[in-house]
């Protein structure tokens, strides 16, 4: 039976300001990456969601991000191999304490934002990335965009990887992301965005923002729950993973 | 052979901001506290603070402060138990994360400023603050002040504790710090400090402000590093305690 | 003809987090104390919420409060007095900055949170607040709890100040708010709220929640419109003060 | 007689954390930019150095600077060009706010670090700068890097710019500075230093890195005061300029 893992960026809030809709999607998903106090999430957040997570019984990851509250972690930082090595010993660090004090295990790390996407195309980050997570922990999955050079780094460091792909995202011809400033980056029809899910889960296929169709390896779908019709696309999408019985389980 | 650990608070460094005198200092004590970027320090600072504390050999503490860099963690705050317990455990994770990246053992949390104090006197915060130690990992012992409620809330949630004293400091009758707003509250003659510290680990007993002696418990002292005086005055320290067959050794 | 100023804190949003419902509760107020980034708000947040303010044609106020955006300004911190007129200082002539740049005038401050509780109780404190102002633009209108230590500090300084009531919250027999933790705290009844309001406004009284009558200046009514019953029962408020010839105009 | 300012980068310290030697520096120079809390500097401590140069009769600038406090505002971030204008008025008030508390006026604005550099060459980064500043106080005057996007910008929105130079920079054949990575970017023999100066100043011209001469407009000389040998260098300059009967004023 054909497997994959569901996963979702969680905990986002911060102090008074609430943010997302964990409560409803973590019934729907596999794996939590849960924020962890630079772009997003406060050391309570981070224990209420990691509490919910091991409640509902989901795989519980990571989710650092750039030191940049008020960008929410989505504005490129000119930061060195050293200080992006720090950053994600100490965010992985912080997360892990509260997994551990409620009694849980963490299973992986997956870089948030500016962060994931500026590791994708820079190699020698992604190797500091993966390097320090490896420290952390050498049994710790990395998450990262699908054949990319933080899954290359992941890899060449001995941790174990996961490709990450995404629903609703149009791809180039070269396996990349289109970016969201473009034209026909998100896909919003959801009987497409299921179609697209069934073909990277089954053949590790997707069709292309230029109509050709190139190999992807997905082992872990990015979905999201803050709004109405995010969630009834999660529901849809269970629903054709069920009926073409592929499994939805955590990395781990 | 009478033991005693000396420590000192270290990596209060931030960004370009350098602070104390880490290198001196740590070659003269024998356990560490390390800040963990809430009240001071930063991931870079904690990284390089631990590994120069490995290599000396010292034993490496947490020292987690309230959220508030630009008071440096001095200023008491009105923040919830559920507050404190979760800024504990965020900080003790991140420091941790970083020592077991670089292959040592976290012996110890001392918390600091504000939240020593405040924890020293309220039952309820050294409670939260000994149970979130306990969870996150119950073999780290609890630094806290000689006598205090924090000294209480340690034994009784089942944490080996350890009670600090100072050796610069002047104590009341009942066995609590002098305010430094007072007068004589800081003792600056060297070697009335060196006797005082004598008399605290041989004797178990320290001489008031008001005149009289009090019992004390001393397992761990704390001193300075920032001035060359105070570099100075641990050196004195460490040899009238060597001359006193006083063995500084860390507390595990 | 009898006049009144409905105020409401707005721009509390940061970054990515939305909160509040700014665009519907300032058609129904005469004006808007915005926070300065110090507990609420960016800088971004700040200009939008200026502009629209000056659209809708509203007087504008600044709303400082303690530099703790984690606990959104409501946990009591022991700042020193110029650390309090510091934050004053700062706050006040960054939002005056957007006020100025978009043709505006600023009309008034109204301390947030824990620092307006601090200070309407703390004459010190309060006192340090109203120099501040004064120093910044001896102009600025302080709006403080009703009788209490900020006014009384205000009008010695030489402010205009602005005597400010609740509409939902009790009061006890010395005229001050019930804290918000105790039962019957707040009053959810709208048409009770109306009726109170009316009282206050009309005749400068409001029934105490021991069940006296106690004196009260009421200059400017804080409402609130983070949902829908408080968006209705601000209505409410409007036809009710229409209804019996109070003009609704801001303080200047 | 020629004239030349001198200004330094000042108000550097946050909370605990001491920087600069403001005290020393502060005699030697015509114009201080003082840092405005995103980088660096704190509200008590720009009240002190604002304080400090009004005593000493010098010019006062805002140096708003990006927000990051741990990079010391020296990291490129990828800000929106609304955000850019938004953080410039938000700091320039702050800034302001204690000037005129103090009875002073605002002369000038620099913007610091890696906001700086990204406007000299970003001319729509640049623009959104200089329209901020002419937002808030249309007679600001913008300091910028000598030819850069940033004094371009400045002229075409209307402010008076000032072209700012650097006595121990090597700069390009295209007028630029050499970058700091690259070997030969500071100068340290101080003769050398001081015969530059001149040169700019006297004639306009500076020798560039690769051996030839080129137009520089000197307005303004950025110096530092950190170390020894950066005040007796200054002093130095001082004296140098003196002998060549060039006067050191403000920009004003």
């Amino acid at each position: 039976m054909k497997k994959i893992d569901l996963n979702s960026d969680l905990g986002e809030s911060f102090g008074r300001y609430s943010c997302g809709n964990d409560y409803e999607i973590i019934k729907r998903i596999s794996s939590a990456n849960i924020a962890c106090g630079f772009h997003a999430g406060d050391p309570v957040v981070m224990e209420q969601t990691v509490s919910f997570a091991l409640k509902e019984g989901i795989a519980i990851g990571a989710h650092p991000g750039l030191p940049d509250l008020m960008g929410f972690g989505r504005r490129r930082m000119n930061i060195s191999l050293k200080e992006a090595r720090a950053y994600l010993i100490y965010q992985i660090g912080a997360l892990d304490a509260f997994v551990k004090a409620l009694g849980g295990r963490l299973q992986h790390v997956k870089p948030h934002g500016a962060l994931y996407n500026m590791a994708a195309s820079d190699y020698n980050l992604a190797r500091a990335i993966a390097e320090a997570i490896y420290d952390v922990n050498s049994e710790l999955i990395l998450v990262g965009l699908a054949n990319s050079q933080l899954i290359k780094a992941g890899e060449e460091v001995g941790l174990r990887v996961a490709n990450e792909v995404f629903a609703d995202r149009a791809y180039t011809n070269d396996g990349k992301l289109v970016s969201r400033r473009e034209l026909g980056a998100v896909i919003k029809d959801s009987s497409l965005v299921v179609g697209r899910v069934l073909n990277m889960v089954l053949d590790n296929k997707v069709e292309t923002i230029e109509g050709n169709e190139v190999e992807i390896n997905a082992d872990t779908i990015c979905v999201h729950g803050d709004t109405e019709s995010a969630l009834a696309l999660v529901e849809q999408l269970n629903q054709a993973l069920e009926e073409n019985n592929i499994e939805v389980v955590s990395l781990l």
